[in-house]
């Protein structure tokens, strides 16, 4: 039913984490070398695996969840005894604070584990993580699914003509492990034949839109036009913007929508200008212990030199770092931000699109209702 | 009374641009190097005035229009006929179609110039060119008094602790011929002994926040740090920012904004956390001529280049241009946008400071009050 999307390169249809031909190590893209070289990467160890969320080699809150999945596993493989359980679990948990998807991943494998006596963890780990990826490959096509539903729906009040979406950092094939969240109804829209143009916020300061989703569209054919984050408000005073649609690293319970730096003021302009802002997200983004996203999730702070330094290629095709500060400039590097619930318009979840609000999740997640005290 | 303010640099007080020692030729520091390399230009002729504007090696609407004064001065010294002052007047208001204070000093310098027989247009186009430059820095030091008002207000609202304010784009010492705009109220603030701090905003595609602001900012020692254009909602929302404060390529007769693309994102989120938002301008930038920004401004498209190339300082000091989009990736680059007056708290004049409105604006400047038809 759902399949595969499977993003082609070279011919060769990939997911964005996968385990190897010799059954126990994994595998994943090196999103660090992306637009400019594709290469991939062999996790061998639960340090490989935390070093590969810590320094961004995988990224993507789902994506995130499903390496931390096999980082336990790898863990397992060597010492499957509750301490190394512990401190597997730990030391993934500390690799990135925002996205909630991690602990979500953590905590399955976990709860499935400690259950289990140590000789049998091993293959449970590994059987549970292909399970998360599976789940996350179902998942997200359901998204594409209701995603694509509301597309069509603006389409059809648009009218005639392109219709053209806005979206910020990388919820694409590469965010997850397959399809992406907020890319997923837009590959589905463009497969469908509907003209549609996608405005891809470059995202800085590590520019996931301008490196990673101006990279996939581009190899699936999506017609797409780069942006500084500068100008989508413009964009959209000048009806330049049908849809927006963005992921996200974790909604609160009554909707609140934390995700890349820089989609609030977004959302602010989408509001001022009437266009509609969805968030697409897979259950398991969804915190449902807390509800005020302002107070309550912490905002990574990430290493200045993200601001005060770019890589990309020469004219001549080598791969070179520079500094586009003053030597020695002071910067500050948080991550994310919240748009807070009364800004978005919707959430695309696998159940359907729903209200950013506590009565809207709880609709669809009737599972999450707090027993009512008798 | 005023004085200038002439940032020093390794010692030297400088104005952006100056008469060279040889009487006619007129410099300019090539702002395309900096930070990386402070080095003066000479300009010697019409061509070589207009290409330093259109290729911003001067940029910044006060500045661009003393640069167009003395590009029509260096015309006139060659050929002072009609058809050269005609030639000279389209080429330099050809160079960049959004900041008005380019059409304004042209006006001035030809309203100046036709009236008077060609041969003694030459020196009167030197001593108007050079009259503009002392009104501009004598217009900004008045701004900077005025700024420095609010800032002392919004400084004695908060109390205690060092008083965060932030700007977008380059509004400083280099916008302008001396002080700046919305940087001279913070030099202000700053050598008055105020504690600020200043959020840079780094201004995507020509980072003329990260690379000018910042090392204005540094050479003065006013404390600042450079973030990315996506942080100043997230900082807004917790409290992290007291005052915005840019400057404007153009402000209607009714106090619609137009300045560097992204103002009007950072407009939203002061508006929509309660930070005031001041935009600083000498009286030049006011179109009387139009009211509705959105419609009325030309917004300047400019090469996608800017978006997808980016100039820095290798590690072992060489100066690469590096491509960060994949190879072939289409862009757009929208120079400005406009940021309707509802959002803006105030505008800091050399009048005074007033509410962005035709009322306000005619407060403080009753001769542009239309004639009442009787």
């Amino acid at each position: 039913m759902s399949g595969d999307h499977g993003l082609k390169i070279d011919g060769v249809a990939y997911r964005a984490i996968w385990v190897a031909k010799d059954g126990w190590s994994v595998e994943i893209i090196d999103q660090t070398k992306l637009p400019h070289e594709f290469r991939t990467l062999r996790l061998t160890s639960l340090d490989t695996a935390a070093h590969a969320i810590r320094s961004m080699q995988v990224r993507g809150a789902p994506l995130i969840g499903a390496t931390a999945a096999y980082g336990l596993s790898l863990a397992m493989r060597v010492d499957p005894n509750d301490g190394s359980l512990e401190h597997a679990y730990k030391t993934l948990l500390a690799t990135r604070p925002t996205a909630i998807n991690l602990r979500w991943a953590l905590d399955e494998m976990r709860g499935r584990l400690a259950a289990l006596p140590p000789a049998e963890r091993a293959t449970a780990a590994y059987a549970r993580a292909a399970e998360i990826c599976d789940e996350d490959v179902a998942i997200n096509y359901q998204i594409s699914t209701h995603g694509l539903g509301v597309i069509r729906a603006v389409a059809r009040r648009k009218g005639t003509g392109r219709l053209n979406i806005l979206t910020h950092c990388n919820a694409g094939w590469i965010a997850t492990v397959d399809w992406g969240t907020a890319l997923a109804p837009i590959y589905r829209a463009h497969d469908s034949g509907l003209d549609v143009h996608v405005w891809v916020d470059e995202t800085r300061p590590r520019n996931q839109g301008a490196s990673l989703t101006a990279w996939e569209l581009g190899k699936h054919g999506v017609p797409h036009s780069v942006i500084v984050d500068n100008a989508g408000g413009h964009l959209m005073q000048h009806g330049m913007v049908d849809l927006c649609i963005v992921g996200t690293d974790r909604v609160t319970a009554n909707g609140d929508v934390c995700n890349k730096i820089g989609t609030y003021l977004k959302a602010l302009a989408a509001a001022d200008n009437g266009v509609p802002f969805y968030v697409a997200l897979p259950s398991p983004t969804i915190d449902w212990t807390i509800n005020d996203g302002l107070r309550e999730i912490p905002i990574e702070e990430r290493d200045p030199r993200e601001v005060t330094h770019l890589t990309g290629r020469t004219p001549d095709g080598r791969i070179e770092t520079i500094e586009v500060t003053p030597a020695g400039a002071a910067a500050a590097n948080y991550g994310f931000d919240v748009t807070p619930a009364r800004l978005v318009t919707g959430l695309i979840t696998e159940r359907g699109v729903t209200e950013a609000s506590r009565e809207g999740l709880l609709r669809l997640f009737p599972e999450r209702q707090p027993a009512i005290a008798s």
